[in-house]
């Protein structure tokens, strides 16, 4: 990854008294205790969490001597997001005061677990996001949705809790299996469809080839993201359309778990299937939805269900056999004309089922 | 107790779209699922945990058909403040929606752990606070503080989450042991000390002796909390006076545990400590410390570290013995004068040890 011109960029959640600071760049991650020494000067001890599938591909500086480090290795990936490994963190850091941050390191599973410890730990301690993934720099390092799973559903464990500093390094990006990095580029679609025309228009160029190219993406994704969650903290309105894509996909990584299929994988088919629902309200075109199968491909991102799918998980995955309350509507956010987006509250399980059974292209 | 005259009282912790009321009265228990549904209106479920010891001695009334209840018994009091208990009440709740309240009816105990699950489940589900306890009323109900103990310490893992709704129905006092009734005074003669002179005076006259004079005594302390937590949510500023008691009592509580020393009796020897402290700086007169001595005394509270108290355990749980990155200063709230309280960030190992060795009246 060329950096040559890579300078780097700033971005901020406004959220009064828990706002975040976003740095984004290249070359980050090696200057990241100075970081942490200039944020919280008085701190003698710091938390770390981190992806051990990360500590071994990405060789972090030692830390000051008068910094002391207390680290816990995450297992790789979504497999991190347990209450075995909240209770590992919690138990690491339960010493820290509320002036002493943690710094968690991974993609978005390590974040997602290493902030929701970092929220519970007296009530909340300050905490860095350093996210080493596409995902985790766009999505989850973002906006202070904090989780683990649970064995009814992913993220149905968590808390809202806004890291202080968020440090971005595309750097880190280079030693991504190249799977997960294009699988990433499907949280930038969603952001640029959902709300930056500009961004859309950069992806439909195809992926981004050298560090400024995916510092420009990133950013302006981390810009959308930041707006609406600015808008919307606590996710009841405006915020919603960052789900665009979710719902189905969401019900395809349960029922397929995240070694079949990436989360970004998912999205993508779940953002084509909200296309779908949107052209049979009249909302898009089915040329729109043409050209968002065509760009999704393009960026090497697959738009159907997998083959060999059970139907009847998926379903049930989807919340489409269970009596709801509120009758048998579903929450989607929906793609609107060639860009934009909104939220349709009464979505029926005849409208989903009707584009997960029908053929495409 | 005589409920003649006893009308019901309101009054709102305002905090924006977490804002709390409260309810106060005597008899409202019976009416608990009619003020669930008057809020809850699209609810089809609703989660309860309640102390073991209430419900055997609270009947409640029978749900309404339509509202499914996901029980959880809760051991009583301060057992109950644990990650097993936190994780039965989140298995318990996770298929609830965000529109879907718990209700937690107990001790302060019973409404830190079924708050802070309550707190966690979707990332934050609405709650309804029903104490049964004066110190529930007080103090737990109101503020959104929640929490289960830590090995490390008490209350060392929680979340601010306040709850929508607080029912106090002061009828529930009756069935308490008398020892936790008086000593919760403590808690609302601290809240007298620290911001309203009538509620002291009142509690100079004597502990409550109808249901009329404790709701008075309750509400005032609810109001006296209220505003400070309008103030500083995040107890990072003035909310740190209601910790008035609360440095060495806490310290107390770890080494003697409840069975031996109840909270607000904690809480009152604490403040004498604190007294002690404030005396040594000029911010009291020997003469006001002695007064509220006699005023503890009078309630039926202790002031004095029981005989046979580990010096040295007791200064190890107040962190006597550890480096700190600030040196070595303590945070107190001290109070000032005849009434009223500040908060101090320079007390020292040797001014809180004076205070617990030197002998008094």
């Amino acid at each position: 990854m060329d950096s040559a011109g890579a300078e780097p960029r700033r971005e901020r959640v406004e959220l009064g008294a828990r706002s975040t600071d976003v740095r984004l760049g290249a070359g980050l991650l090696p200057h990241i205790w100075a970081a942490v020494r200039a944020r919280f000067p008085a701190a003698a001890r710091c938390g770390l969490a981190i992806d051990s599938h990360v500590a071994a591909h990405q060789p972090l500086p030692a830390a000051p001597a008068d910094l002391e480090v207390l680290e816990v290795r995450l297992p790789r990936g979504e497999a991190a997001k347990t209450r075995e490994s909240l209770s590992a963190l919690q138990d690491a850091w339960i010493g820290l005061r509320r002036d002493e941050p943690v710094v968690v390191i991974g993609g978005g599973a390590a974040l997602d677990v290493g902030g929701f410890a970092a929220a519970t730990v007296r009530r909340g301690i300050p905490w860095i996001a350093v996210p080493t993934s596409v995902v985790g720099m766009a999505d989850a390092a973002v906006g202070g949705k904090t989780a683990v799973n649970h064995a009814a559903g992913k993220n149905l464990l968590g808390a809202f809790h806004p890291p202080a500093l968020v440090i971005a390094d595309v750097r880190t990006l280079e030693t991504l299996d190249p799977r997960d990095r294009v699988a990433g580029l499907a949280e930038l679609y969603k952001c640029g469809r959902v709300s930056d025309a500009v961004l859309l228009t950069r992806l439909r160029e195809g992926a981004p080839t050298d560090a400024e190219a995916w510092l420009d993406v990133i950013h302006r994704a981390v810009a959308v993201k930041a707006r609406l969650v600015e808008a919307d903290e606590r996710d009841g309105g405006q915020r919603r359309l960052l789900n665009y894509g979710h719902t189905v996909g969401h019900a395809l990584e349960r029922v397929l778990g995240n070694e079949r299929l990436r989360h970004g994988e998912a999205v993508a088919i779940g953002m084509d299937a909200a296309a779908g629902i949107a052209v049979g309200r009249g909302l898009m075109s089915d040329a729109d939805r043409a050209t968002q199968r065509a760009d999704l491909r393009r960026l090497g991102l697959p738009v159907d269900v997998p083959a060999g799918v059970d139907a009847e998980a998926l379903q049930a995955a989807l919340g489409m056999d269970k009596k709801r309350a509120s009758g048998a509507a579903h929450v989607f956010a929906l793609p609107v004309g060639s860009t934009g987006a909104r939220i349709v509250e009464d979505v029926t399980d005849a409208e989903i089922a009707a584009v997960l059974t029908a053929k495409r292209d």
